[in-house]
C-alpha cells in the first residue's frame, strides 16, 4: 500500500498563547474508506517525534508508517473496515506548519519566533482538519505517549465528536521527571553553538546537540531489561575493550547510531517546541481535580499501559482510570505485561491488538 | 572539625591496559586516630563526582564532606573509636593523578593522552597509599555507587587486607541501562566544541557540555517519587506558564543551576574517565561466575541497597550476596525503604548508620 500525505491550508489558528499563526497548513494520510454514513473514522494521533505517516509504504521516502503493524487490512485498526487518519502535529517538522516553516510577514522561517504551542492547540487544528474532512464524529480518537495526551484532550475538549478514545502509555500531565527528561533534552538542543539561538536553516544544523537529546531519549524509551536483552555488556566488534573512547559495547554503537540518523528527520526547534507542550499539558487545567476534568467527556474509554514502562508508568494511566470512575464513566483498564518499555506500544503489538480490535468492534456495533 | 588534605607521590604505578604512569600523586584526608595496633583503619571510597574530602570542613573551600553526616565524633563511622581515611581516585581532578595533572615528559597537561584507567587501578593505588600509611589491614572499605565498586574490587583483589566490606547501593558490573547513561554523558561533552579533543586547559572548558551531562545525571540519581515531593510541577517565581523558553518549572531550575554549578568543581576530561572506569567494570572478569569470583574473598559483607533506586537497583546488590552465599562467605544484606533513590546512601543516613555501626562493633570486636 503506496500512500501519499495531503495538505489542508486554513486561513488561522488562535493559539493558547495569546498568538494567532495565519496561514497554518497540516499534513495528514488516510487509510481505508469513509463509509456513507462518516461513521467507522478513526483518528490517529503520533507520538513526539512521529507524523503523519502512520501507515503503509510512503510514496516519497519508501518506508513503512510508524504503526503500520497496527493499522492495515485484517489489523487492529482494520483499513477494511475503517476510515483510518493520522495528521502531523501542529509545531512538527513534517508537513504540518512549525518554527522550520517560512513565516509569511517575513519570508525567513519562523525559527524562535514561532509561538509556543499546547496539546490543546494541535488537537485544535486536528479538529478543523476534522471539520473540513466533512467528519461530524470519530469512532475513536487514540494514540500512545503524546499521542495519548492528544486523545485525552479530544474527549474532554471535543466530548460531542468522539465515540470513544484508546489513551496508551500516557497520562494527564507530566511528572517532575518527565519534565526533568525534557528539559534535558532541550538544554542539549541549545547547548550546541551551531543551534544559534534557532537561526540554523541556512547553515549547519545542532547536529551534535539533537543528537545527544535523542540519546538520552531511546534510554527512557526502552526498560533495563530489554537493553539487557538487546544488548547486554556485548562488545562492538572487537573482543576486548579499547582503552579508548571509541565504540566499546554495543549499546553504545546503538545510541550514537540512533542519535545521529535523527537529526536526518527532524528539526531541534520542532524538538524545543513539541517537549515543550508536553510539559506544558495538564488536562486538570484549572478544574481542580481530573475527575472534574474529566466531567465533560461522553466518550468510552480504552486505557492501556505497560509493565515495563518507566517512562510513563502505569500508575499515570490508573490516575485517568480512578478519575473516569470517579464520573461514573465507561472505561476498560489493562496494563500489558511487556518487558519493552515504553517501546511497547509500538512494537509489542499482539495483544494491544486484540484488546483494541474487540473495543472497536462494540464501539462500532453502537453507532450503526 | 577543620581537615586538610595530604598528598603522596609514588614513582610509577602499572595499569590495567598495559600503561605506566609515572609519577602518580594521591591526595588524601584522614579523621581520628590509628591506633596503636593499626587494626581500626576505614577506607571510605568515593563515588563518581566525589573526592578525599569525605568529613569535616575544609581547610581550602570551608564546605563540609560529602559523608558528614556518616563520619564523625558518634556517627555511624565513629572517629573516636575507628581511623577513617578517603583519597580522591585515579583519574580525578581534586588532588590525585589525573588527565588534568601536567604530564611529566611535555610539561602540559595529559589531556586525552592520560592512560583510561579502571575500577581496579583505582584501587591499586589505594592500595599503595594503604602500604605507605604502614596499615597491614583495613577493618573496612566501604563505599556507595563507585565507592561500592571500589570496595568490592577491594575484598577479591586483597583479601588478606580487608576485614569487612560494606559495598552499598552498587553491581559488580554496569548493566547495559547505566553504560548507556554514562555514555550519553560522554557524549554530551565531546559534542561541546570547546571540549576540543580534551585540549581547553588553557581555554574555556566545555561547560555547556558537562553541564547536559550532570543533568543527565541528577534524574537518575533521585526517583520519580523524591522529584515529585521535591519539585512536583511548581512553576519558578511564575503563576502562569511563561510561552517562551525560559524556565518555567522548579524542576528545570534546579536541573540548570546543578549543571552549571558542576562545571566548577569538575573536570570535563576526567568525567570521561572516570564514566569509563565504571563501564569497564567486572568482577567476573574472566572468572566464570560471579560466585567463581569471589572465591578469593574472605572478608565479611554488609550490602546496603536502597528501595527506589533505580540506577543501582536492589537486584543488582542481590547478585552480590547470591553470589556470596553460593560460596557460603559472611554476608548481611539489608535494603532500606528510602524514596531518595540512588541519592539515598548520602541524604537517608538515620538506618544506614544503626546498620554500619552494629556492623563495625562486632567486626571490630574480632579483631581486637
Amino acid at each position: 500500500m503506496i500512500v501519499e500525505s495531503n495538505i489542508v491550508r486554513f486561513d488561522c489558528i488562535a493559539l493558547d498563547s495569546g498568538a494567532t499563526l495565519a496561514p497554518v497548513e497540516v499534513a495528514y494520510e488516510s487509510y481505508g474508506e469513509l463509509n456513507a454514513r462518516k461513521t467507522n473514522a478513526i483518528l490517529v494521533l503520533h507520538a513526539f517525534s512521529g507524523d503523519a505517516h502512520a501507515a503503509g509504504i510512503s510514496h516519497e521516502t519508501g518506508k513503512p508508517g510508524w504503526w503500520d503493524n497496527m493499522i492495515g487490512p485484517g489489523k487492529a485498526f482494520d483499513t477494511n473496515k475503517y476510515f483510518v487518519l493520522c495528521s502531523n502535529v501542529l509545531g512538527g517538522c513534517r508537513g504540518t506548519t512549525g518554527p522550520s516553516s517560512i513565516n509569511p510577514v517575513t519570508g525567513c522561517p519562523y525559527a524562535m519566533s514561532f509561538p509556543v504551542i499546547t496539546i490543546s492547540d494541535m488537537v485544535r487544528l486536528q479538529k478543523m482538519l476534522i471539520d473540513a474532512l466533512g467528519i461530524r464524529k470519530l469512532l475513536t480518537v487514540t494514540g500512545g505517549s503524546m499521542g495519548g495526551m492528544q486523545a485525552l484532550e479530544w474527549a474532554v475538549a471535543y466530548p460531542d465528536r468522539v465515540v470513544s478514545a484508546i489513551p496508551i502509555a500516557t497520562t494527564t500531565r507530566h511528572s517532575a521527571q518527565q519534565i526533568a527528561f525534557n528539559e534535558v533534552g532541550r538544554q542539549a538542543v541549545m547547548a550546541d553553538p551551531d543551534w544559534n539561538e534557532g537561526n540554523y536553516y541556512s547553515k549547519k544544523p545542532p547536529a551534535r546537540g539533537l543528537a545527544v537529546a535523542r540519546m538520552v531519549g531511546h534510554i527512557t524509551y526502552m526498560s533495563d531489561d530489554s537493553m539487557r536483552e538487546k544488548f547486554g555488556r556485548r562488545l562492538r566488534g572487537k573482543e576486548n575493550f579499547g582503552f579508548d573512547f571509541d565504540v566499546d559495547f554495543e549499546v553504545e554503537s546503538y545510541l550514537r547510531y540512533r542519535g545521529s540518523e535523527f537529526v536526518h528527520r527532524f528539526d531541534a526547534n520542532s524538538y524545543l517546541y513539541i517537549t515543550k507542550a508536553m510539559d506544558y499539558f495538564d488536562l486538570v487545567n484549572g478544574q481542580g481535580t481530573l475527575a472534574a476534568a474529566f466531567e465533560a467527556a461522553q466518550a468510552r474509554f480504552l486505557v492501556i499501559s505497560f509493565s515495563s514502562d518507566w517512562l510513563y508508568p502505569s500508575y499515570q494511566s490508573q490516575e485517568i482510570v480512578r478519575a473516569l470512575r470517579a464520573r461514573n464513566r465507561d472505561v476498560a483498564y489493562v496494563e500489558l505485561q511487556s518487558n519493552y518499555g515504553h517501546d511497547a506500544f509500538l512494537v509489542d503489538v499482539a495483544e494491544q491488538t486484540d484488546l483494541i480490535r474487540g473495543f472497536l468492534a462494540s464501539t462500532y456495533e453502537k453507532v450503526q
